[in-house]
């Protein structure tokens, strides 16, 4: 089949592309905003930039042209704590999805403890298997109807112990969550190995 | 576990960010240099940034400092096919991920058919599960070892029969492959719903 994304109507070009770009890491992000109140929601136009320093970047659609909380709260206070989701805490990743009003605060509306962080303002999920505190340093607007992209740089990790392997995240311990098209989600717990050339 | 990331060396600090950012999706990047010598190669610093239109963003990292293949053909040429490997493509994959001289055609290498591609240049895998025709629409360079980040607008894709249902990619007919930390690759072939709130 051939597709020009030009045909598509807003809504399939979506469909089309969450279906095509797989799997994706869900960044589940912790932001305050200017009088402190958090939010927590997750993305998965989220992605690894580089590693020195580390940086990720995190795409934002908007809200019927508006700002969502999270880049509203990361241009207003420049700080954020970013979770990967796994099988133990999906389903509170999804409660925090929900259209909340501004002054919700999700860690409560999901069941989830709110613990301080050491560099940044944003409080972390307790809960969470990997806890990234990180600093906005690039901001960019893409797009006709236009998402906000974030490059933030990780100023410091949290990581569950039960999780590691020599001091590293395993997949067969984390059974991290990963994004599909429409509502599927993947688990990669059991991973294979590629057999390399030479 | 507490880790500041700025303790790490630079292997240690790559080492953790990709067993921490998971799963991720894979880029497999057919770009031409200025005089039609086609590269392809895989990347993982890869994902969706938007829909309208359909944007995605790709890091490439540096060899010795210098632009790899991808990220110089890139610049030049401005175009690329940027295709989703799945398990029946994965060996042929990471064939074209091994250190190649400039001058190597990685389709040949590996290989597999090369397509003429119908909005850009560069050739597309034609055992693909998904290409995607992709042009260039704005690069910086990212950190201190730095980086070359692109976005990229799709401008065509082409998906094969037998991975769609109802028009879009099914993950269970397509086995998309995704990375994770270290040599491990996942399978998200077997994809479970989670129950949405309300």
């Amino acid at each position: 089949m051939n597709i020009d994304p030009t045909t598509l109507s807003g809504r399939d070009a979506y469909d089309l592309m969450v279906s095509c770009v797989v799997p994706r890491p869900i960044g589940w992000v912790s932001t305050v905003d200017a009088d402190g109140i958090p939010n927590l929601a997750p993305f998965s136009f989220f992605g690894g930039v580089s590693t020195d320093p580390m940086t990720v970047m995190l795409s934002v659609g908007r809200r019927k042209g508006s700002e969502k909380d999270t880049a509203a709260n990361l241009l207003a206070t420049r700080e954020a704590v970013i979770h990967i989701p796994t099988r133990a805490t999906e389903s509170a990743m999804v409660k925090t999805a929900a259209d909340a009003e501004s002054h919700v605060d999700e860690f409560e509306l999901a069941g989830l403890t709110a613990l301080p962080s050491l560099k940044v303002r944003p409080p972390h999920v307790g809960e969470a298997a990997i806890a990234m505190e990180a600093v906005l340093r690039h901001h960019m607007e893409v797009g006709n109807t236009p998402v906000d992209l974030f490059l933030l740089e990780i100023v410091h990790l949290h990581l569950l112990d039960e999780i590691l392997t020599d001091g590293k995240p395993d997949p067969t311990k984390m059974h991290v969550v990963g994004r599909l098209g429409g509502s599927d989600y993947c688990d990669s717990s059991t991973p294979h190995q590629i057999e390399w050339p030479g």
